[in-house]
C-alpha cells in the first residue's frame, strides 16, 4: 500500500507518468464547501513546468477534469475525484532504464519490489509528475482553509549556499506570504533569488543538478490542535512530507540546531498579550506535544538534487549482470524545488486538515 | 487520536505517568515468535533511569508483566498485552503545572486541547516515561527482526557541541552497534564520551539542560521494501520517530546537507559485488523511492533540549490571568538522549517490522 | 468518510449517478497479476442493464477506463484506477425529488447530512450505479483470486415467495456456478427461474417491485484465512456486503435457522478424507471463530425491494412543511436482485482478497 | 489483525481466556466525559455469569482495574486502559483439545491459522471471556451516549421456538427498555421468559445447548449520523457484532423478510409530526442509505447455539491421524444469549458512537 494519506480525510493519488491519466480522490470532505477552480487552477500553475525558463520542456497542461464531489462551486459531500490526462508523452526516451537503472532514482526499488512488472515509463508512479494529483487535493483544502482563517505559505530558504530571508516566527506576514506566491523563484529577498538563479543555471549548463531547503509556515491554527503520540503535527506532517519525492529531511521550529542550545536558552517563555496566551520566542515551531500553540507553525524541508542528471554515470546493466555507463536523455528540471514550493503547501494543508477535523470531535 | 501506530502491526500505548499502570498492545505478530524474556529486560534496562549518575533520581523498576499474547517463550497469535505498574509516585510535586505551565512542555497545550480535564500529574500521558512501553513494544520486534537477519543500532551523533564519530553507511557493522549497546554513554568513540558527559555534568550543575542528535544504522535489509508515496520508508519512519517526546527533526543518509552538494555527487553510483547489487557511496541512506536498496539504511534525529530546568522561567497563570514566575520542581535527567537511544532503536523496528510485513503480501 | 474498503487492498469508490463520472481506485494489488481486460468486460455485463427486458431503460455502456496500474496486461504494483463515463443522463427527472424526499431512498437522509449540498441527480452517491465501480475492483480481483483457486460464485436463492435449489455446502460446484453466471435469471434451477420471471413482470405491470435472496458460494479457500474478532471472514464480509444499496441483511451457514437447533444438531463433526480434515455437515458456513475451515464458505444476502416504484406514495414536502403524495418518475429495475448478484460475487472478491492478502503475513 | 474496531475511536481488546489478564485499550474518547464506575460495574454485572442458575459454574469477578485514562471521574483524553485479572482458572481442563478439536469450535482454524502456537486454554483468545473488555469499553460509552440522549436496549426475541414480544419500532420505549436489563432472563414478556428457562433447562439436563436471537433498539439518534456505502450504519453495526463469539447472523429493519413485500409495501411513507420528518412505519429500521433517519434503529442478531455440549462427538484426532470421539468437559452455558445481550449493547454502543463522532466532523 502506499499512496493514501489521511484518517479523517482520505487522500489517494493515483495514475503513473506515462499512463492515461493521474488524478485523486479524496474522501472525508465535509459538504457546502466553497471551491474556486479558477484558484485551483492558479494554484495548480505554480507547479506547472514551464513558468520559468528552469524547468523541463515537458508541457504538462495539467487541466483538471472534476469527476465527482463537487457540484455548483460546492463540495457535496461524495468524495471529491479529479483526474489530469497524461499527453505530450515520450516513453521511447525510457527504455533502456529497465536494465540500467538511474543512480539516485527508484528505478532500482521498483524493480525489486515489482519484479519487472513496474511502469518505468517516466519514472511510472515514482514520477514527480504525481505531485500534480497531490496539489489538487491540497489546492482545494486551501480554500476550505483558508476560509477558517489558517494560512499556508512557503519560500525556498536556500539552494546550496544561497540563503534567503528567514520567516518570522512570530508575526503573521499573509500579504508577505502571498506576494511570494507570485514570484518565478519564490523567496523573501529577491536578491537571493537572483543568486540562486545564477546557480540553477550554471547547474544546468554543466549538465547537473542543484536542490535546496524549502521553509513553511502557518498562521491561523489555533491551539489545540494535534495529538499526542503517533498523530502529533511533527508526525502528521512529516508523514505527509516525506511523499513528495526527493524529500530527505524535515525539522520543526529550531529543528536540529536545538542540540545546540541549552533548555533554558530553547524553552520559549510564556506570556499574556491581549489576553491571549503566547511564547516570547518560537523555538518550537508552534507545536509542544505534538499539539499547536496558536503560535506560527513552523518548518523546513530539505530535497536531495534530482538524480536526473545528464553527465555520465556508473551504474549497472542487469540483463548483462556487468557494470555499465549510463547517460540519461529526457527532460528534466536542473532544480526541482523551485516547483516543490507549493507541493509542499499542498500536502502541508492535507496534513493539516486532517487534524483539524480530528479536532473537531473533541469539541 | 494518538497513541497508535501502524498498519501490519498495530502498537497501542496507554497509561499516563502517575495513573495505575502504563503499558502497550501490539496486534499482528504472527503466532510462533520466539521472545527472550531475559533479553527484552536487558532492553529495557537501557532505556531506565538510574543507568548512568547522569538520569533522574525517579526509581523506575519497569518490571513488565505479560497479559497476553506469549505463552512459553513464543507468541501466540493473541495481541500482545504488556503492562509496567506505576510506584515510587510523587504527584504532589506537580500541583503548580495547571495553573502555571512550563515552558517548552505540553502543559499549555494539553490544558487547550482537554479543557482541563487532562492528567497532569508528572506530565500525564506526554510524559517521557511512555517510552517505556515503547521498548517493551520495540524490544520484542527487535528480537523478531534479529531472527530474520536485520540489526538495529544507533549512537550519540553530537551532544551541543561535542560529535561522535559516525557509523559506516556502506559496511556492516553489527559487532559496533552491538559494543555501543553496552556502555553508559552510547557512543562509538569513548573519547567524545567523556566529553559528552562533562558537557552534560556541567548542565546539571546549572540547573539546565543539553541534548543531541542521534544516529541510527540497519542492516540486513533487502532490497524491496517500504511503499511509494505515502508509506516509503521515510515517511513510515519519521511517523514513528515523531512519536518519541522531544524530537524535533530527522533526516535520511544525507538529509539536510544533501543540499550543499551538486546531484553528481549527490547520486550514489551502482555497482556489482559478488553478483550484488550495491551503491559506492550511501548519501541515499539506503531509501530510494521509499524502497530499501539493500544498503544499510542510515538516518538522524534531532531533540530539543529536556524543557525540565530548575532555572526561573517566565510564564503565564491562567489562574490569575497574568504573567508569572515558574521554577521547576520535581526530577529530570539533565540530557534526555543518552536513555533516548534505546527508544529511538524500538520506534525505528516497530517501523521496519509493519514495512516488513507489507513487504510480504507482494511475494 | 464511507466510500473506502480494505486493509491490504484500498478500494475507493468515487462518482456520483450524474456527475462526469464513476470509477474506483484499488491501491494495495501486488504487481505481476494478469488481467484478462476481455474477462472483466464479460463480468461488468452481467451487472450492466439491458440483459434482460426486466431492467432499467437507461443504457450504461460502463465502458472501463484504466487510468493506472495495468500495463500490458498485468498490475505495474500502483493504485489501479479505473473510470467509467457517465452518459445517457436525464437529471430533469429528478428535480422534485430534493424537496419530496422519496420513500425507502436516501433523499432525506442525504438532505440532512449535507446540508443541501447533496448531488440528488440520479440518487447521487447513493445511486446503485455506484456498483459499477464496486464490480471493476471486485472483477479484476475475482480474476485474481481464480488463478490462486478460490471460485466464487452466487444465484438467487428466492424472489419473493419463489424459492430456488440451494448451493451443496460440502461439495465443489464450480461448473455450476459458471454455468449459473451465464443465465439471464442467475439460478440453479431454471423452473424456479421462470416463476421468478412471472413475480418480476406482474410487479412490473404493477408499478411495483420485488427482491429476494442472494446465496454465495466460494470455493478453494484454505483453512487459516481470517482472523478473530473484529476481522473474522463474517465481519469482513458483511462490512463489504452492505456497502451494496438495499443489502438489509446477512446470515452464513446456517445464521438464523441456527436458532432453531441445538448445539448438537448444529454442530459440524469433522473427519478425515484423504487424509484432508473435512467436516460431515457445513452448518458453520466454512467459518469458525472467524477463520475458514476449508471448507465451502457460504452466506446469503437480503435485499429490500427497491423503493422506486411508480404508485402514489405519502411523503413530506420539506420545502412548505406539509405532507405531500409523490409519483416517481424515471426508469427504474423493478426487481434489483437479478443485476445484484454480480455485485454481490464482486464485494466477496474484495473482501476475500483482503483477508487472503493478511494471511500472507503469517506464513 | 483482529481484535481492533473503529476509526474514530480505536477498541484494542486482548487476552486470552487463561492468560494473566484480559482487558481492553479504547483510544479517542474526547476529554471531560462524566464516567460513573458503579453504573460501569452494575453493567458488566450483566454479562458475569452466576446472575441465573442457568450460566457456566465458573466465577468471574470481572473486577476491573483502569490503568489509564480516567481520573475523578472523567476521561482525560489519554487512552481508556482496563484489565480484568484472570482467576479460578483450571487450564488442565482442554489439555486434549490441541488434537481433538472441539465440532463448532475455532480449536481446528487456530490451530491451522497459528500452527500450533495458539494458546488453546479455555478458548484462548477466542474465548467468550473475551466479551468483558468489549463490555468494558462498550459500558463506558454507553454512558457516554446516554449523556447525549442515546439509549440502547435489548432483548431475546426468541430461544428455540419460545417468541418473546418485540420492540415496538415507532415510539421510544426507554423505561421498558430500562425494566428488562434487570431482568435475569432479558425479554419483554416474562411468560416467554419462562417458557424459555424450560427449555434452556431441558437443554442442560440434556447435556445440550440452544440459543436464539437478540433484537436491539436505539433511540435518541437523529438523522444524519452514519455515511454512505462502507460506513453505513448497517455495515458499522455489522463489522462490530460479527466480532461477539457465535453471532452467525445479522438483519436491519425488516431485513430478511423484506423480501416477502412488495415495494410499495416495504416503503415507509414520510410525514411530519409536530414539524419532524418521521415515517408511518419503520421497515427501514431506521436507516436508509446508511444514514439515520431519527427514527428507532432496530436490528437483529442469530447466535448458533454454544458448541461446548457434554454429548460424546465425532472429531479427528490430529496426532494420529485417525477419526476420534470427544467429550467436552469444563464449565459451559446451555445458552449463551443471555449472557450476550449486554454484550451485543455494548458492542452497538461501541460502533454508534464511532459513527456519532465521524459525524461531529460534518458540522
Amino acid at each position: 500500500m502506499s499512496s493514501m494519506y489521511g484518517n479523517n480525510i482520505k487522500v489517494s493519488v493515483f495514475g503513473q507518468s506515462h499512463s492515461e491519466g493521474i488524478g485523486v480522490v479524496v474522501d472525508g470532505i465535509p459538504a457546502g464547501k466553497s471551491i474556486d477552480m479558477d484558484k485551483l487552477d492558479a494554484f495548480m500553475s505554480r507547479r506547472a513546468p514551464g513558468r520559468t525558463d528552469l524547468s523541463t520542456a515537458r508541457r504538462e497542461e495539467d487541466s483538471i477534469e472534476i469527476l465527482g464531489g463537487i457540484i455548483e462551486g460546492h463540495t457535496c459531500g461524495a468524495p471529491l475525484a479529479a483526474v489530469i490526462r497524461n499527453n505530450d508523452v515520450r516513453s521511447k526516451d525510457y527504455s533502456e532504464l529497465k536494465v540500467r537503472p538511474r543512480p539516485g532514482h527508484a528505478d532500482y526499488t521498483a524493480e525489486k519490489k515489482y519484479s519487472g512488472f513496474q511502469d518505468i515509463r517516466g519514472g511510472g508512479h515514482f514520477s514527480a509528475r504525481l505531485t500534480a494529483p497531490l496539489c489538487i487535493a491540497g489546492g482545494v483544502i486551501i480554500q476550505i482553509l483558508e476560509d477558517e482563517g489558517i494560512h499556508i505559505g512557503a519560500h525556498i530558504k536556500k539552494i546550496k549556499d544561497v540563503e534567503d530571508t528567514l520567516f518570522d516566527t512570530i508575526k503573521d506576514e499573509i500579504p508577505l506570504m502571498e506576494e511570494i506566491k507570485g514570484k518565478s523563484i519564490p523567496v523573501i529577498d529577491d536578491t537571493s533569488g537572483e543568486r540562486m538563479r545564477s546557480v540553477i543555471e550554471k547547474a544546468r549548463e554543466d549538465g547537473d543538478s542543484v536542490v535546496g531547503i524549502v521553509e513553511v509556515k502557518v498562521t491561523g491554527l489555533e491551539a489545540g490542535i494535534g495529538d499526542p503520540m503517533f498523530e502529533g503535527m511533527e508526525n502528521r506532517i512529516a508523514s505527509a512530507v516525506f511523499g513528495i519525492p526527493a524529500v530527505k529531511g524535515i525539522e520543526f521550529g529550531n529543528g536540529f540546531s536545538s542540540t545546540d542550545l541549552y533548555g533554558s536558552q530553547n524553552n520559549d517563555a510564556f506570556f499574556y498579550e491581549d489576553g491571549n496566551v503566547r511564547t516570547r520566542t518560537n523555538n518550537h515551531g508552534g507545536i509542544l506535544g505534538g499539539i499547536t500553540t496558536g503560535m506560527p507553525l513552523v518548518y523546513r524541508v530539505a530535497f536531495k538534487p534530482t538524480p536526473s542528471i545528464f553527465k555520465e554515470q556508473d551504474t549497472v546493466d542487469m540483463g548483462s549482470g556487468e557494470n555499465a555507463k549510463l547517460v540519461i536523455k529526457g527532460r528534466h528540471d536542473p532544480c526541482i524545488v523551485i516547483r516543490a514550493v507549493p507541493v509542499v503547501e499542498a500536502v502541508t494543508a492535507i496534513a493539516i486538515y486532517d487534524a483539524y477535523l480530528e479536532r473537531k470531535k473533541e469539541i
